[in-house]
């Protein structure tokens, strides 16, 4: 059996989860070094994995003629100059999202992976969720028919920091563009129209910030499906990913997964435990999914499911939405332009 | 036990369904004349439910001194003279959604009732369904804490004939205006300001009259909350009317109604059978509630649910979601005129 | 249209809800008169409904000839005789159920119908109910093949007040022998053999008055389905009503009826509100139901849907049962004879 | 991080999936010998989890010194004498259901284990799935009061081969034995009484080898539980694992486990897909944590979860059902003998 021969960049939470699946749930795949600033923690999660190196010098990662692919998982910020270092060094890129908050940076990475003809794919996991490729697949296989309305419900357990709030590049760019992609892949067509209420319903610390924790965006598609994505920042109940489709020959809609299906009947209500209760718990397969995916995609040759082009259509969304909410109109995606 | 005696015009079907539940459910209600300008169809319905008088001359029916109130359920284009001319002969008046199409026949109609002191109630007999009450109750208990957003989904199994599109006033005013009640009902606030998004997806005589078929509308009430409004001439599968709201505290949402309970697991899925498929069928309890409501209204002299205010509030908001399609942009509630 | 001229007698809770279906529900009935040992209570009933004639001497209401059909609802241990009295006077008869808690009155009672060549229905309402329906639809139109294993849930909200228990002929007999009925109605066949595990679990007095209050009883079908009862006096979050069966092509499952379809999710966990609570509000259609086709069965001149011989096939298995439990041994149906 | 060797004779079905578990999911487990009577099979395996030592002698594998415990996955007629050789070995052991088919030999074997100061642990690996641990947990902590009545439904999607079916010990043995476990879980009582129902609805030759396919088992525990098991061969739907308990204070059912929450609306019904189809998909997570618990156990000298004296316990629930079966009566375990 070929294996893929991997390094990886970042060891904060979803690198240290994706480390995990490289090292025990992928078979094709052979994690062999691991970079991070934080040399310990390199090192830590080295030893807990039983990968041979580990080093706070992602350039020496890079330079490594064994490493075939990489998978970066520093911070944001990192994420464009990452991915230009390791183009130049012919390896296969898997990155987190987003590329960056610039348009200009999204643009010269994704130019400069293609130009050194290597694999570039996003991390967009949601994807790969049961119940939404289930969807997907409805809406592929003709299923529901042509789609009409399309509604996201993405809320989260709890806000994050303010300090973390304050470098996310807002909720548009940080959240939301989950949802831009989750609904750009759904309906497999372009948005042209954007228009975003939001608000600060959560902690007014956020707007203190200049940022919003609650939105209600409708978005207008190329093919003629209307789209609402409902966002808040805090779902006191937990994680709430719930997604519906109307089309002409019916509907499909995912519910929450849940820890356990058990309904107890007591003498107040009839209950059952709250769903998962956030991304580690209810996308742990999608993100195992999605990586396999990679391993597979570079192993083969083949397309990787989720591109640069798609990471930097989300952050278009993005930035209308963003536009929209200042000048509180429509905002037209053609009409964006880098300085948004 | 003291009884209302009550008359109504129009024997349509709504009428006709009224016309049961106040002969027959109602025990404080005594139906003693029916009028329709088809006289065949008021003696029959009259004969059926052991009615004395039936009567082709609404006029006659209003000079009578033992009817206490009128019940209109004659087509749109006349509520607005027939409420006027049952407050000039000092009835109190039930009659169906809406008024009118034109915002100041609206307000003469409100105003003729209010200087004959009679009570007007408006038909929005949604608001009596028992799902929908649920989420009243829990936003008044403060089940689910402040609100923060709401979703209504309201479509119809098939759209009406074209015949009808062409005199319905437009989806906003025909279909949308249930659920522009149903938010204000449920939030407990004003909308400042409508967005709608609409198309024509389901059949395109209905753009062929100038009207559309499909809408995704977003408001902004008063006290922060944002709402969206799905709206469907068709779908497949039947009568979709759920709702679903996110407090602070907590979110509630209520599904369909269902013939039965049953599911069945056969080889290919798991199914239950198709929603309960119309409104006469879903809102069967409502409509007799909200008859039964004023009827008891009337007895005790106490305030009607819903009023012409809430009519004229509801309409207002039809006028700005027409206006917003009409512009592509959100149109503030302060901003439509009569002229709209 | 025809009328049947209807009288009742016993106006206790379930007769009271009959005569209100009879006088204000079933536009072929016409209640005209109303008998009760209390003749108070039954000239309050007659009162209420706008009926002529109430009495305390049911003779004298079956002595009128304006009277077609009797519905009794009466205490148990009157109905056998008063069915009697009623085929003797060429009425039509609907009888709550039991007959009698002894078999060979129950057989008189049926030949004195059948002499008399009148119709006798028996009040199993639970026939009628659209969940209940919708399993013997599935069944008899072979949607999920053929049955082999037929479950019954059946638990009260709260056991009976003890003085009832005493003169109740024992759980089997009050409370099982709905769901005995059930059993014979979904699969359509004989049993041929019963086991039943009882003991008390709920409340001791019930055990010190000899009955018990807790019950799991397995029947063998003539057709080889196997079946269970469960029945519990108390479930805590109230009434309990589900049915499931498994069949060669499929299985069906029927769940409890709510108020609503709210659900809740708050910070603790996801609730709705609990079931209907007992039989009056979640068997009111099925009551309506069962008094529509009784009418329309007489004025029609069909079999009634329910009959003696139903009342008596139930009955045999709750004197199996009761002969099992005492012997700890499974019980043919064959070898219960009247003294059992 | 210490780290237990294990040593896995079997590579069946089962066998792989455990030994994938030991070598990729169980950090703390290591993989280092495989030994099945087919040396390819073992040699395959080895290959695949990149294991050092394949054979097809099992004694060579006991005889390792570095081997710390052992897991037995190979055929049922197997198990006793190998739990003896490993006993003798000084291997701690994990074992598949049942031991053996004779209780005699059952005793033998749990006898070495104790003789030998080994833990010995049965794969009744249910007992750790998520939803029956919910309910084994709301039973514990009292969520639901003192349990009055239990229903286990245990249905296969299909029936083995008639050749699986000869050498089964029959389906109480090799089916319900689980739900013999599952139900002395739940309750942690032990069985007084079994009545079992049972005939051939799904195939007849199954009957023709002597076995059943069908049955409904009722279960009489010493604190006064009564319980249910359905067991069918085959259920068309698929895998159809489902329990619900009735306590004083409230009841709790869990459902089965579905690939995704999708809910498709069409013309014709309202459907999902259907539930995940056998053990290896359903119980996939349950395997892997019973894995985790032993090699737990043994690193920290806790006791094992479910012990051999578990494994003797449901067989005799199931040899109690055989003779009921046999003879059409209950039958107490205490009657049960060694013949039998």
């Amino acid at each position: 059996m070929e294996r893929l021969n991997v390094g990886l960049i970042g060891v904060g939470r979803i690198g240290r989860l994706h480390a995990e699946h490289l090292a025990y749930r992928i078979p094709t795949a052979r994690l062999i070094a691991i970079a991070d600033v934080d040399e310990a923690a390199a090192q830590a999660c080295a030893d807990r994995l039983g990968v041979r190196e580990a080093t706070a010098d992602h350039g020496a990662l890079l330079k490594r003629d064994d490493v075939d692919a990489v998978v970066i998982c520093s911070p944001t910020n990192t994420h464009a100059q990452l991915i230009e270092e390791s183009a130049a060094a012919g390896k296969q890129i898997f990155c987190e999202k987003p590329i960056d908050l610039r348009l200009d940076r999204v643009d010269a990475a994704i130019a400069a992976a293609r130009r050194a003809g290597v694999k570039l794919q996003i991390g967009f996991n949601r994807r790969f969720d049961a119940n939404f490729r289930r969807i997907r697949q409805a809406i592929e296989n003709g299923e529901i028919g042509k789609p009409q309305i399309l509604h996201i419900i993405s809320r989260d357990p709890a806000p994050p920091s303010i300090e973390y709030v304050k470098v996310s590049g807002g909720m548009f760019m940080d959240m939301t563009i989950h949802d831009f992609d989750m609904a750009r892949y759904l309906v497999g067509a372009e948005v042209e129209e954007v228009y975003a209420l939001a608000g600060v319903t959560v902690n007014p610390e956020i707007g203190a910030a200049g940022d919003v924790d609650t939105a209600l965006i409708t978005l207008k598609f190329a093919n003629g499906v209307f789209a609402s994505i409902d966002n808040c920042r805090q779902a006191v109940y937990g994680y709430d990913q719930r997604v519906e489709v109307l089309g002409k020959k019916g509907s499909i809609r995912v519910d929450n997964n849940y820890p356990n299906s058990a309904v107890v009947s007591g003498a107040e209500c009839v209950a059952r435990d709250l769903p998962l209760n956030f991304f580690m718990d209810r996308y742990v397969e999608s993100f195992l999914t999605e990586m396999r995916l990679f391993i597979d995609a570079v192993l083969k040759g083949a397309p990787v499911p989720v591109t640069g082009e798609d990471a930097r259509a989300a952050m278009l969304l993005a930035l209308a939405a963003r536009k929209s909410c200042e000048t509180n109109r429509p905002v037209r995606t053609s009409d964006v332009v880098c300085a948004d």
